[in-house]
Order: structure tokens, then sequence, then C-alpha cells
């Protein structure tokens, strides 16, 4: 068992409403020491860590990233993937067979199971059946608690510490999972405030509201941009989920790319040390083009990756031992 | 060479057919020693046995199940993967290709085939033309021989002995391949008798039959379960395969469910001992819930998955030592 | 940093415009020690080659073959893989991201990336962005440059030298990547001449054309096999991609199998030292029978596909140390 057991009592990673500050700190701490070594040249430190171990990747929807991202880690830290890239058309899934009686085979198979799934609630499920750690790779329209995990870190990294930061959720806040996550992750901290940016239609959910309300955590709504970009520590931006719009919703979000994304029309009201973050995939709400003319920290495609890397090797090491 | 070529002139694993008694008995006991391991924390001690070797998982047919069964046997034994979860879609057999020209291929890339092809026949086919060892994961509704190979030790394992076992073979035993192979496993023992349960229109097929008949091995036909229940040491049950039914099939198995199926309607007519099995996935041949209250060993998502990953592990080292 | 980038400057493959004579004498080198361990039961003295290395396998169209020669060459050199089969399907461009975003973030998983992409110049592309090696695995109508290494070391393998060859490349030529890349590769040797064999529909693109005339190499095109059969030392066929035809060039190719055909009707005018190829797949262009009758050496099932197994492991290995 490893620490994350024996201190805090976590074996799955369903959700952040699941660590605390002290659990999170673990977390961090751990995978600054694997950055650290990779960083150095020193991989072949971690090369054994997860020696022997199979980690199932099972995952309901696409996401290369994700999935890599954790396999990249076990392969790192000396473990095997079994894998599938879509099991809702791949797997047993078509042919009616329960989620319950999956986990439960897949935990003899392996010795941790990364599950990406379109359904709220089915990480949560697999946990009570699988008898080996279940990390939650985002479930439906639920959580994606590593995210998080990892963009803590990030502003962490960064910023040295992650109290007092003011923060600009924006885009597509409404059915976010990564955009919960990470608001559950803020509440474990000191004098944060958070401002959601997005247009009624697509404001982030009532849950969300109030989780952070009833943790005192400070916040505001906002429907544009502009008006809190200057005065934020972190800016961090969603997608846009168009597929996913009503006729009504798409209508109302015609100017989205305007009146919520970054880009030259906006960008000299950033300053050199803001940190501009995105879970990727990235469309216009960033405009394409690396900000590299140092307006910001632009940090989705190196620092958040790393960070997510290191996060999920630091998790499964743990979570194996 | 392993045990299996050098005793038994084994090189391929195609049909139930080519293994007798003394094959099967050397396959359990190879999968014993490494359940034995495995179960006393010594892993280590089988994890280089397949070191610097290659396997390739060669599935036309997606199977998640069958397909990381082998993979995580490969990778527990310390060999590599090369996957495809369907050839069918992803590969040049969507430009023409022949099979044949694709295994000659495969074999210079891995050092065995797991394949899993929609055509009965394939395998054998396949086992023509590669140059490596070619392992039947199933081939149309041709045979499954690992499955029925995991089968019959997971009941060696529970009752001691196959010979004498009372069994019944329930649901959809028309089509699958599963049923063929294990039927043909069962001859190789003494005083067994197999009950086939099943509607006419999905009663076993022919070859089944003569098979049995030519090996005098005793067999009857039922058409409800409750006529056999309660005298079975096994009951196997299997999936209605209701996506591939015709109107009148489907009309004929409208109470399939109650007729052929195990639940609370006839659980009170089970024992302790008896050992209740199934191929995976389950329906509703089997309500759900897991049957803990005693009434019978419910063996589906633990023991025989198990006696899958031990038995697929022991046949890919045999067969590339 | 290994032979091709401190004696060649070559960081990325994407092109068969890049290696030289030298730079593919290099290639071949590291080739054959590769072959020759392996076939000597050395396989261990390359086995920790790529210790701790991750490779992408990042394939936006599905090629089994390719994918699997890359991968099980990473395995055999001890290192690991993440894969996907199809990109296009199951990764976030179907979310609308770019290809810059998605090799950026890649390089931060693994330590180079193997890519097959349907958009020409996506190769070049995606190594501007990419912070590791990006092997082209084939892009568009553009090019496939590890197939030409392979071709030509097979060539040079079976004939000790690459100069002086009479080769005729037949088939579907007007946009076959593979015959692009085969032909550049060729004007690096001295006295060669070109034979291309196709209906003057299907006839090379003058990119091509422009290119060997630059260099002075000698080439000429027919519209029948058989003319020049008789007189080449190496026949390189090529499959019609009939699935990719306009209705006119369906016509015009109706009995493109006798007219750039071998098979029983033609087979009297080859000799026995003569090499024929294929990259593969092969649909009726060779006739299906394998031609054992000593009348040619078909090199195309098994000499080829082990060229490209170690031009291809030996690559990975040099560019990642």
């Amino acid at each position: 068992m490893g620490l994350l057991h024996n201190q805090f009592g976590i074996r799955h990673v369903i959700s952040s409403a699941q660590f605390g500050r002290e659990a999170l700190a673990c977390v961090f701490e751990g995978a600054d020491d694997i950055a650290e070594k990779f960083a150095q040249g020193r991989r072949h430190e971690y090369a054994h860590a997860l020696d022997g171990a199979v980690v199932a990747s099972y995952f309901f929807e696409p996401s290369t990233r994700t999935r890599w991202s954790f396999e990249s880690g076990t392969h790192r830290m000396g473990g095997s993937v079994i894998t599938t890239e879509n099991a809702e058309k791949f797997s047993s899934a078509v042919k009616g067979e329960r989620l319950e009686d999956s986990v439960r085979v897949i935990g003899h198979y392996a010795d941790a199971i990364v599950m990406r799934h379109k359904r709220t609630g089915a990480a949560e499920l697999a946990a009570n059946y699988a008898k080996v750690p279940v990390i939650n790779a985002g479930d439906g329209t639920g959580e994606h608690p590593t995210q998080a995990m990892l963009d803590l870190y990030t502003i962490k990294k960064l910023r040295g510490t992650i109290d007092g930061v003011n923060i600009a959720i924006v885009g597509d806040l409404r059915l976010g999972r990564t955009v919960r996550s990470l608001a559950k992750g803020l509440c474990n901290y000191k004098k944060v405030t958070v401002h959601f940016v997005a247009p009624d239609i697509l404001q982030v959910s009532p849950d969300v509201v109030d989780y952070l309300a009833l943790r005192r955590v400070k916040f505001q709504k906002h429907s544009n941009i502009n008006e809190v970009l200057a005065d934020m520590d972190c800016i961090y931006m969603t997608r846009t989920q168009r597929e996913r719009m009503t006729a009504e919703e798409d209508t109302a979000t015609k100017n989205a790319d305007t009146e919520y994304g970054i880009g030259t029309h906006n960008l000299h009201l950033m300053r050199p040390d803001q940190i501009l973050m995105h879970p990727l995939p990235r469309n216009n709400e960033i405009e394409f083009s690396p900000l590299t003319d140092g307006r910001a920290k632009s940090v989705y495609l190196d620092d958040q990756i790393k960070a997510g890397l290191h996060v999920r090797a630091f998790l499964l090491k743990d979570l194996l031992n």
C-alpha cells in the first residue's frame, strides 16, 4: 500500500473531492521527485517502480492524449499496458455486457484500471466492483480528477503556491467535467477567487456553485473575458463543445471566440506573469499561434502536459505499491 | 521447443481435438505452477519466461476480454505485445489482402500469433502459412480451444477431476464455437454425461453430436433447464446471441431467460457444491446480482478468468520455448 | 545523438531526399548488424538498446503492417510503445485539434513519433513542431521513406550493390508515395535504369520524372510489363488502387492484371536471378501462389519484411541515442 492509502485512505481516484490539501501536497511532492529525476537524466531510478505490473487503459470514449499520458507514465515506471481505444465499439459492451462484470474480470488481468466512460458515475460503479484500484480518466459530465490535479500542480509549480490565486475559468463551463474537478480542487486553498467566464447559457452548473459556496470560496460570474483578463493570475480556457450544442446554444455562442477567447484583439491586456492554461484540445478560443511574445506564460502545450505525466506516474506507482 | 511440441507434436493451437487427456494434463500442470507462483507473490519467477519475445494479437473481431487475457499473460511472462483491436477495419484486409500473406509477414514481426477471425477455418489456414505458432482465439462458428481448456481446467481445480462429471451446457448452442470446443474436450474424460439444454431451434449442431457419439460419450438434449438443474455437477451457461437470430428464432426464444436461465425463480434448486460457469459476456441468462448466497459456486467472474490467464500464459511460454 | 545526426545532420526522417548514398550506407550497415545478431540468436545484444524509451505510433490511416514493423523493432530493442490505430477517428483530431498541438504534446509522452497521415506534408509539419524525432510512415501521396530504404536495402543484400541495377517499377504509379520515395532513393546510385510500367493514365507523376531527369538517371516508360520483363534485375510490383480510381481510370485498367501483372502467363519470361518485389498488400498483380518454382526470387513476404524490421529498428535506435 502506498502513501495515499496509508495516510488518506485513498484506494481509487474517482473525484477531486477525495483529495484534500494534504493529499494533494503528497501527490505534488511525488510528482516533483519524478519530474526532477526525469529532467536530470535519472529516469532509471524509476525504471523499475512498476516492475511486473499491468495497467489497463479502459477507454469507452477515445482520448489519445489522456490515454497516452497514463500509458507513457506506466512505461516510464517499468510497467506494462493493455489498452483499448474504444471499448464502446470493440468490447462486449456492444453485446449488452454490464460494466460490473467487465471491471471485475479486468481486475484479474491488470493491477489497476484507468477508465474513461461516457456515463457519469461509471468510475464510481467500477470502483465498487473492481478488486484493483480504479482511476477515473473522465466519466461523462462528472469528473476528471487527474486533470484537476495536474492543473493545480502546474499552478503551484509556476506560482509557488495555489493560495491566493485569482483564476478565470473560461468557456463552455456547463457540462465540463474538467471544470467541476478543478473547481472542487481549488476549494482546498486559501483566499482563492474563481471567475467563471461564459455566456449565461453555458455557465457553470449549480452543483459546482453550491460546492464553492458551502466552502466559502469566493467566485463571480462574467460574460466577457475582457472584464477580468488584466486582473487574473491564471486564465484557464476551455473548448467550446459546439458538437454537443442545441441550436439555441449555438446561436448564443456565435461570437464566443471574441467574447471569451484570447487572441491578438485582447492580448495587450495580458501580463508576462500571467499563466494561460487549457486542458486541450484547443480550437479557436486561444488564437492559433504560440503566444511567444512574452505577454503571458502559455503552459498548455508543455508545463501542463509534463505535469500530467508526472502526476499520473506517481498515482499509479503509489496506488499499486 | 516446449513440452507440447516434444511430447504431443503440437506447434499450433487450432482445435480442441488436438489435445488429448495427456496433453491437457500437461497444460493444467503448467497453469498450476503459474497460478501458484502468482498467488504466492512470486511473479518474478516467471517475469523473464518470455524475455525478448513479441506476441501478435491479431483480432479481426473485437474481443477485449480474450485479447487482454492473452496480452496480460504475455506481459506477466516478460514478453511484449503488438496488437490490433479490429483488423477487419484497420488492416490491409480492407484492401483485399489475403490472410495467407498477412500471417506470413506477421511471423517476422512476432514470435506467436494469437488470432480471432470471423471465418471458420481461418486459424487453420493461418497455421499453414505462418512460420511461428498460431493460437486460435476463436474462428467464426468453428472453435475456441483455449476457452475449452480454461473451462476444463476450472472444473478440474474445483472438483479435483473431470472424470464422472455431470454437466449441463445451456443456451444458444447451435452456433457456439465455445460449446463445440468444450464438448470435444470433455470427450477425453471417463464417465462424463453432457446435457444440452436449449430450445430445439438453438440445439447443438450435428457435428458435435457425432463427435460425442463416435467416442461413446453420454449426452442428452433438454428443453428446460429445470429438468436437470438439481442433478448437475456443473452448469455451463451461454449467452443468447439475439443479434444473430432470425425472426423465427427470436420468437422461439422469447422466454429463454425463464426456460434456460438461472435466477431467483430456480435458484432454490441448486446446491452449494454445484459449479456455475459462463464464458461471458453474460446477459440475462444468469440473473444479474452475484449469486453469493451459497447456493452454488459462481466461478465465471473469478476462477474461470484466472484459469484463462494461467492456461494462456503457459501455452505461450511453452510454444515459444 | 546518433550517427545520422552527427554525420548527416538528420534528426527526422521525412523524405528520401534527405538520405544520400553515404547516409543510406550507414543505415544499411546498422541494419546488417541487427540482422546478423537476430539471425545468430544474439537478440539479447540489442535487447537494451532502447531501454526506457517510449515510441509513439501515431497512425491517422490504419496500416497494421507498417505499424507493427516499427513496434516490433521497438520492442526487440527494449523500448516501449504507445499506439493508436486510427487517430483520425479516435483522437482529438475529430474535435478540430490541430496537428501542431498534438505533436508538441506527444513529444512529452514519447521519445520519437512514427506518423502515418492522410495529408501530404503532414510529417514535415509535425517535425517542425515536435521536440522529438518524427519518422514519416507515409503522408498522403507524398513519401514513405522507410519503405524506400528497406527496398534499397533488400536489393543491396540480394545483388551486392544497387549500382547498375535495371529495375522495373510497375502498376499504379501516379499516386504512389512508395514509388516516389523509391525513385528518389535510386538516384543515389550509379548506372541505374528505371522502367516505369503502367497505363498512361496511371503513369508516374511529373515531379518524379523531373527529379530523375535533373540527376541524369536513365528512365523509360512502358505500357506492358512483357516489353521489359526478361531484361530486368528487379521487378517492383505495386497494387492497383482500384478503390481510388475514377470510372475512366477503372476502364483503362480493366486488363491491368494481364498487362502489368506477373502470373502463369508470363512467368516463363523470368529468370532465377531476378528479384520480384512488392510493398504489399498484394492483390492480383502477382498471381496468388508463391512463386516457388525457381523462376525468380520472390522477396516480398520475407526478405523485404525482415529488411523493414531491421532498417526501422536501426533508425529508432540511432535517432533516439
